[in-house]
């Protein structure tokens, strides 16, 4: 086997996309080396885009943009098994040591030493070809359509908050955010039985497709008191005082001050809030003694690990649509628009998908 | 408030319903009284009219038989705040003492003093009306049918079992047994998340209802090795050698000792095996060996506790249809009718609903 | 049966104790009641006697503080078994409505009816005698002295917080704050197989303490930065980089800005930080950020649920010793001077016992 | 580096130990070359010596016995950060293919590639120097000792049976058979918190030793009914009566099927059994009926995963004394009257410690 030459898109200063010919090597033991088809834009994408830095991780040099991935294999390695040449698969895009307490417990999304595309210096996926370990690529069935398999990706992350929040059959939950991870936590959420899913944002837009794939509940943050809202529904379901209304457990996936706060309020004694999102401030006021005082448990999200074999069970079963998100479709050659245009409207998108392959 | 006259069929010698007219008293505080809609007729129902007796439990009086109970309530006691006279509800059939060790920590299922309807010497609700502790009495919306209130029995039955078996999603599962347990069991765990659903049966007429109700796969027992099939479907989806295949969790739900058998050794290693049934002698020959080093857990299931809010939540947001598995149905004056077709014709019924009121 | 008189302590009004004598009835169905032997003051019985206040709860007439109550059995009402006259026994102060569905999942320390000593307007026991229901009075073996059975009291607030945090054995905690309650937290964290204890306090006296009750290493927080104490321990320990040192878990039982903020920011990614004290203002700014994207759990514990039975193991066994808290002991004439020791010598003294009986 | 001679005792035919030398190599990338201290001689290394087989692992060539293991680093391979030549140390004698969903989920002692010492083919550690990966070695500190080291391998096996059974402060448990492994059950229950432990074994000397190591109760088996005595306790502990007596957790550990009966109901209702051991025969009559009827949790155990260092931390805080186990030694030379002894007098024997270097 030998190297390819792959088309790449590579920011190499703010608000720049370059196209470079890069070679991608032939697959080493147990690599395997993906046609890419699909990239969705995610937020961080953009905000690397945008900003040049998330938090810690600050863009240093020129840096290949995307993570969620799907596409077909191209070449394998020695010692792969689970795919051959010509299948269907998604990336999960972080890999581990797989040697530390972390990854030898199975919470290999803390592992120190994590190699996740698109966070700086590792690149991301905008390119017609990649390498990827064989652990961590995904074969995909004919029922999971091409943008699905990219798009397992941020229900990754809807799964694993679903899971941090114990979801169970007849659970009450708010999503707090409409956006593409709040759609995937609302489809994760009702997957793992919630029954009362009240979906909460500013854009009417949003709260439509949230109903559409999940919640039952809607409501616009603009229109009057989330709060109230949802501890007066959880009160009335629930047979008990108001003091004791609430969610069994509430996502905050907006990273916003007032959500943040909201999620800690909102879930009733007992419950769970979720931080999906990041508040853009890293030191916040909250009322911690009351959330503590009802004994409500915050729990924070950090990617996902062991969550894309439940994803794709979810997409291939039915019980998950993921193509309902997808609201815009870019050529490869057009990903410098599709860029311009996710961060120009936020408000009027949900998911832009850039077709490579 | 007085008593009212209550007809009530008895069961009072081997195979024979009495009809007999009861006073039923004006409720204490805290008991509500329910003008009984419609009865369920469960196995054990039927199993104490035929044989008298079920383990430990022997009828040595008459017996008022049946627990699958939904109603309106006609009057309610002193302290009741939960319902109110006129509404529609169901009964969850046992109350536990609420004071020891067990109530006090949610496993009120096991508590040493449990009433339980229909369970010598308690008697059931084959009545028009009964008296019953308010904590133990569930308003239904109006999406719940009066069918599906008194079927929130068996659901909490297999919500229970899924809980046990903590599925989650995208988890796969097989239902050994596909009678109103193996269906309200397989509609549990689809609630749940789980995406592979195996049920496994003698009957075909039982295996299409299965199918309907949520499984995604059905397998005639008498057609071939159900073992081989569920390992290998297992070792299949998880791209695992067929050591390693099978389901994540796996219900025994028909009470026989073959299906106890596949139970323990249909899951993968390191799942779990949930004893929803019982094989009918109490000492069974069983490859605990293979079990145990495949680290793979079993549990038990003796009723429920806490199942009814989430059994309604699942029936009232369309997640479960309960109502598909009614399928004959007798009025009150025909509950000796009711009995001897149950008897007669197991594997041709689903579930036999009384209409009492 | 009759009613007995009982010497009582009544805070009357403000940092006034004055003297009662009231009538104790004779003990209704499952009730109790007990001649007090020994109450231990709590932080939270000083601050009602100096503020007339905790949070919500408000002083609004005359109150019998004390809620840390050992005592034996003098009269029993119809139906109890659990106990006795003559037998030794501990209170569990709070008591709940016992069928809501917090109390019938065991969750009952959040039940909205709950009725707990000390807190207005319920009263405490500091008075010769009390009543109680038969399912909250606990014998005690003749290994519990009458010391440490009023102090499985803060001894369950210990087994609670170890319970939230899921300690195991092998587990690193810190426990921030080292009076009776970061003392019984450090016991029960030790029972649960802790082995690194770090207490961090600005008291030598109470780091003493603390390391005699199983404290493995101290620090005074005047010193220096516990945080960076913290971090380094725990990575050399794990064998992990600076970035993922810290404890598995730390529990904040001060009550103070500092300690809650370090609570958050001592625990290993994925680790626990249990909030056992509150501080003192509702809204405080946080590292919410930091701790969400280590994937770092809050849970706030309020009271405590099922937690005698063990703390009366753990007594009996030797595995705690209680009486080690024990500082100072006043007569039951002395509870006005007992409670003024407690207040202005907070910083020279762990527990005060008032003898009643 | 170069490779060095090692001394090995080769099992080559059936009971025959003989001496070879053989070349260990210079460690790899990520390897470890350690020079054997101690070696514990494992039920199981003498089961192969006599019988050839344990279950379906069959000796069919040359084998080198032993997995007990610690030792001193001698050469560290690129990319070894963990340890450095001259460190003690213990080896976790297993290490997984790290890649599989097992292995990625934290369950690596299900991983379908597990490498394991002393497990045919693999060969174990009766040799003067071994070979392994880093991350399966792990620094010990000095209050470790050499045997206590190598006999953290049979604490982890009592450690995550502890694990599995969910023990915590106040639990009641038996632990049947009281051999290597259950002492280290014991040990590590007791670590857990449970505070009353019977140990039920059939001599004398060995509940002895279970007592010393932190057995409540002893229970000669041949001096009467077991289970009485575990119910009768525990109804009397629990206030409960005899039908609900029980402990919260049985260990079986002798792999015997009257212990294995045993195990299934000495539990409490909704109690676990946690099966250490394995009956002889795959086969077994078992109560499964009145196990599950009583919502009794089985519970299998193979081998253990993240057990090492809970193991370390509770032997280097004292919590654990693993050197009380050690009732013979001998030197390497004398391996063989090692192994004869071992199979002769498992009576009047718990420990055998081969002193290799």
């Amino acid at each position: 086997m030998t190297s390819v030459s792959s088309k790449t898109a590579v920011l190499t200063v703010h608000r720049t996309l370059a196209w470079e010919t890069r070679e991608v090597a032939a697959p080493g033991p147990r690599e395997v080396r993906v046609r890419v088809g699909r990239i969705g834009v995610c937020g961080s994408d953009v905000h690397y885009y945008t900003h040049g830095r998330i938090g810690r991780f600050v863009v240093e040099g020129p840096l290949v943009l995307g993570h969620e991935v799907s596409g077909v294999v191209d070449a394998v390695g020695a010692g792969v098994t689970r795919v051959r040449p010509g299948d269907r698969v998604a990336l999960e895009p972080g890999y581990p040591c797989r040697r530390c307490a972390y990854c030898k417990s199975g919470a290999y999304n803390l592992c120190p030493e994590m190699t996740f595309m698109a966070t700086p210096p590792v690149d991301g996926a905008l390119s017609e070809y990649v390498l990827w370990p064989d652990d961590f690529v995904f074969p995909v069935p004919d029922s999971v359509s091409d943008d699905a398999a990219a798009l397992l990706e941020p229900l990754a992350v809807g799964v694993w908050a679903a899971r941090k929040g114990e979801v169970r059959p007849g659970y009450s939950v708010a999503v707090l955010g409409a956006g593409p991870i709040g759609c995937t936590t609302i489809m994760a959420a009702r997957a793992a039985g919630a029954t009362t899913i009240i979906a909460v944002d500013l854009e009417d837009f949003r709260l439509e497709l949230a109903r559409r794939v999940g919640a039952t509940h809607t409501f616009n943050a603009r229109s009057g008191d989330a709060l109230a809202f949802i501890r007066e529904l959880g009160a009335a379901q629930g047979g008990l005082p108001l003091s004791h209304g609430g969610v069994d457990v509430a996502f905050e996936t907006a990273g916003s001050l007032p959500t943040t706060r909201l999620s800690m309020s909102a879930p009733k004694p007992g419950g769970v809030a979720v931080l999906v999102g990041l508040p853009p401030d890293p030191e916040v006021s909250l009322d911690i003694v009351g959330a503590a005082s009802r004994e409500v448990t915050l729990r924070g999200v950090f990617r996902y690990a062991n969550c894309y074999p439940a994803a794709i069970g979810l997409v291939a079963s039915g019980a998950v649509n993921l193509d309902a998100l997808v609201t815009q479709r870019y050529a490869f050659g057009q990903t410098p628009e599709a860029f311009e245009f996710a961060d120009r409207e936020k408000r009027a998108s949900m998911k832009v998908m850039i077709d490579v392959g």
